[in-house]
């Protein structure tokens, strides 16, 4: 690859450092809590294009307690930031950059187990004659077909709790904002953090603060998803459900493809396909104006899941029925 | 709803009345080959918008020949073309406009019947103090998951004859570009045909040309594809063909979401979004860096249908194998 002319304070080398031992804690732990293996595919795309780079895809299908999920690893270099990306700092126009991150989506196969999605990310520019300087973007969100008041409030307080309260009150409301699917008026599901374009000025602790943030985040996922999965899994379950399942999947899937800027670029821009489509569902299912009875839990879903609420309170009177 | 200065020559009614006999011929005959009626779901979008008008939505699930399948009749106005349309046309900017069309997508249960989608549409634009002028676009094209040459040709044959060979040749290969999903480097299926943005000069035909245009289109579709679901909808199949069904309709859901224009724009622009979504299909599985066994059904659809060929012709050397 070529080198890129790095601020001597800036090691961008440490942060792929850390994103290859996340994506390894991640899939290590997801894989006992499985009991089937994940496969690992890495690839690369050589130098002289317009894009070098590596990356490790990791996922599994079928497996006892995710029926499709997937955890990816990227880094790529270009020669020139394309204009999209520096229309707020035209100073960075034309130069060179990387790009690197973690991102993962997981489909359980039991109906009460959410779906969970989380990314970390770290763009990082360095203009002919000028510092290299980095932004950061990233986030985790739940999306329940069944939801339950207890596990939304863990996920959000863990979020809360890791990158404190002051960043929390700003990428709560971001993540309500941006998983939002506009054609349905419907938020994708109870939400978490969200933050994109994360930079801070040096005196405020600029790389450091947001690779912090990166690391805050990305160290959370566990400890917010893997204890819902636990109490969960066990819970039985029919035709029914899976069937609600299927449908709800269907609302990811028009997320992901018709909104999601991430999937959107990777597509037009000629990323790796079977990467960036992991986050697709195993099986779904449409079909036309469905709604379910009320009162069924299937209803609750949509009235007191499906729409923003302020899930890391500890005010007991924060409930669905205010 | 407002009345829209017309052209004394250009009589939209006419169209509207076409499009809604269109509507019930198709409906009609696919239900009498299903056996199961279609519903149908009546709209209005009241004026005062931005946009008003009204619609027909008619579709089947869970049919005995027809999986799920939809076919719309849409007529909105508007107070002032959208900056989007006018581009190429800065004399029609702020114009009021009217939109009208039939859009199907039909997908059947037995994985050996083709999913199908005919749409014929007209824009018709009156700026002040001018004359109105209409655009006509549309099209078919045939997806096939277990692919045969007959089931191409005719489906090409019909087309050419519809149109006549001249514009075949110019709308063949359009298709063949239009349907193409980029991130897969694939054809979404053995095409038709496709035309946008038709407009003639009046000393060629103009609205009226456009017009019968529209009709050859729209009047072929059940010769083109009725046939065909008659010849294959008895072959059976098991779960190795109704799984390899449901794969590949991925990428059907891929190319509507990411590509397709008018999906995009509908769901970008407030359009009716189970209207719209009447293209996804019942079931629909994903599953990571798939390909078939080489030398089967599965793969033969890759190496001698998902590729552009000159179904219309002809010459019997015309093959595969060429």
């Amino acid at each position: 690859m070529n080198d890129i002319p790095t601020d001597q304070a800036i090691d961008t080398q440490a942060v792929r450092s850390y994103l290859l031992g996340l994506q390894n804690r991640i899939v290590s732990t997801l894989q006992a809590e499985d009991g089937k293996a994940f496969l690992s595919d890495g690839w690369t795309r050589p130098a002289g294009g317009a894009l070098e780079g590596d990356g490790l895809s990791q996922l599994v299908e079928g497996g006892n307690l995710l029926e499709r999920g997937g955890c990816n690893f990227s880094h790529v270099k270009g020669k020139a930031l394309p204009p999209s990306a520096t229309q707020h700092r035209p100073e960075l126009a034309g130069a060179p950059f990387e790009a690197m991150g973690v991102s993962l989506v997981m489909h359980p196969l039991n109906p009460y187990v959410p779906t969970v999605h989380m990314n970390v990310r770290m763009l990082a520019a360095a203009p002919a004659g000028g510092a290299t300087v980095t932004w950061f973007g990233g986030g985790m969100d739940l999306t329940p077909y069944y939801g339950f008041e207890d596990d939304a409030q863990h996920f959000h307080r863990v979020c809360r709790d890791a990158i404190g309260p002051a960043l929390y009150a700003r990428f709560k409301p971001w993540c309500d904002e941006y998983f939002f699917l506009k054609h349905r008026n419907e938020p994708r599901g109870v939400g978490g953090i969200f933050f994109d374009d994360f930079a801070l000025p040096p005196e405020q602790g600029g790389h450091e603060a947001g690779f912090a943030l990166m690391r805050a985040t990305g160290d959370a996922f566990l400890e917010a998803y893997v204890p819902i999965t636990q109490r969960r899994r066990g819970m039985p379950y029919g035709e029914r459900e899976r069937d609600f399942q299927a449908y709800r999947r269907g609302r990811y899937v028009e997320f992901n493809l018709v909104w999601d800027r991430g999937t959107h670029f990777g597509l037009h821009g000629g990323g790796r396909t079977e990467s960036i489509l992991m986050s697709m569902p195993p099986v779904v299912k449409w079909r036309y104006d469905w709604r379910p009875e009320p009162g069924t839990p299937e209803a609750r879903l949509y009235t007191d899941f499906l729409r923003p609420r302020e899930w890391a309170s500890d005010r007991a009177s924060d409930r669905a029925s205010e």
